[in-house]
């Protein structure tokens, strides 16, 4: 596994402006890594990612939450990052870009899940009809989740997310997804180029560290929040998804569906909530004016 | 098809701050569609993307120019939004989320495309080697692209590409791709939920219009530098990419492998540079005191 940044010389261009000269510089800077991860099931592999390097048992073990494949540690019999010794494929770099997965006896990846979707349905996807097979929601506890939340809590989440971020600051390059209590206490960060990947090494690590599902917990995004972030969210049991920018129509869409509080646009001091209000407590003043 | 936004009911919750009461506001805001797009090829699912609806023709095009199963305009007999009345499926609702494309006499999705690596390899992924399996650049002759570009020219687009745009005003939520000429004229500008969907519109406008490849142009995303989106320009033969915010470590390298100019963090007076700095002119200012 490479690391998750990459060093590499770049030339920093500044244009004149204010009466100061322009000028170009070559120094050195720092990417955020990128690389594939292949994921194999039963020596068969499933799914490619690209991702940044770290943490990759925990992505591989979330992804296969996010795909409804697995619900608890005990479908996994095994997971390991292939060392190139075993596999027996020459071309093998030994970069440890696979993780071999190995379920429990009568756990099987169903043909039912999105990429069979993807690659059988002789129809496509028809509006409706479709999104309901695309989403591979259980019937989950999220919505009878009793959680309630201050936004003075919410607001005060970002902050603690970039503080946690060991590689956001150096390259202004990765997702992050971050998980807390109800009263804000940070659970686990986990970041990648991907937004999913984010998501979905934080799936994983709760799975492995037997925490599924995520009842009272709050996951915040640093980007926007699609359909499927939300969908993985309600895959984890997690009652309250808040994102620093915005939601897509479907997003909100399905978090009313399931009962999930999507909150979007969460900066400084303010927020929306999209759905489900009703786990947000009123802001303290509010209150005490309201009840004035 | 449904529209590009989708109004929805919001609670806007704002914090007590600076001696400023905080209060709740229930309103209408507008979000970014995010709806399922199914690509049929000769009557078979091929994909299914999440996208904002509008253009979809073109972005069926630019998916099908980004997975080099189509070249030139030729390629494609025939395509058309499935209207639910020729599909025979009984669930169908009419929506309009289905592209059928009818290839020309002769073209075929090949088997050796990103999607079936996922599906069929063994293996899975093993670092560089299998980067250039994923990897689907033909030949092209974006390194030798003649083109110039003055840093003035760049550091304009990004205004340019905002103002271009015609819903991100909106909802703050969709990624765009500009396509620009050397001089800094905008040619096209298209949006989506997802920034490759978005890229991909303007690949499929290209197609249609008979203008790949794309020599001597720009392209502008307004987000982060993927490796998938240095993949997509190659394929469209563009000579450079800008980004709004950070390139990954592998968009970087494959830019470098490929001849491609990457330019990243373009905002205000400034930009970063990482591969092919050749094209990128002195600015002027810099240029004139080396000379004096």
């Amino acid at each position: 596994m490479a690391g998750r940044t990459v060093r590499r010389r770049v030339r920093r261009i500044t244009l004149p402006q204010d009466g100061r000269p322009g000028g170009t510089a070559d120094r050195a800077d720092v990417l955020a890594a990128e690389e594939p991860l292949g994921i194999r099931v039963d020596g068969t592999a499933l799914a490619m990612t690209m991702r940044t390097p770290g943490d990759d048992i925990e992505l591989a073990a979330g992804f296969l939450v996010s795909e409804a494949v697995v619900h608890s540690p005990a479908d996994i019999a095994r997971m390991k990052v292939c060392d190139g010794t075993t596999c027996g494929h020459a071309d093998h770099d030994g970069l440890g870009n696979i993780v071999d997965v190995t379920l429990a006896p009568g756990v099987t990846v169903a043909e039912g899940a999105r990429r069979s979707f993807l690659t059988t349905s002789a129809c496509g996807v028809c509006g409706k009809a479709s999104i309901e097979d695309i989403c591979v929601l259980p019937q989950a506890a999220v919505a009878a989740d009793p959680v309630r939340v201050r936004p003075e809590v919410l607001a005060g989440l970002p902050d603690r997310l970039r503080e946690a971020q060991r590689v956001f600051a150096n390259t202004g390059g990765l997702h992050a997804a971050g998980l807390f209590t109800p009263d804000g206490e940070l659970i686990v960060v986990r970041e990648d180029v991907g937004r999913h990947n984010a998501v979905d090494k934080v799936m994983g690590w709760a799975l492995l560290a037997g925490r599924l599902p995520l009842a009272g917990c709050i996951l915040l995004v640093s980007g926007r929040a699609s359909f499927e972030l939300v969908q993985k969210a309600v895959l984890g049991g997690i009652p309250v998804l808040a994102a620093v920018s915005a939601p897509s129509s479907l997003a909100a869409e399905l978090a009313e569906e399931a009962g999930l509080t999507l909150v979007g646009f969460l900066r400084g001091t303010s927020m929306n909530v999209y759905t489900c209000g009703h786990r947000i407590a009123a802001p303290a003043e509010v209150a005490a004016r309201s009840s004035s």
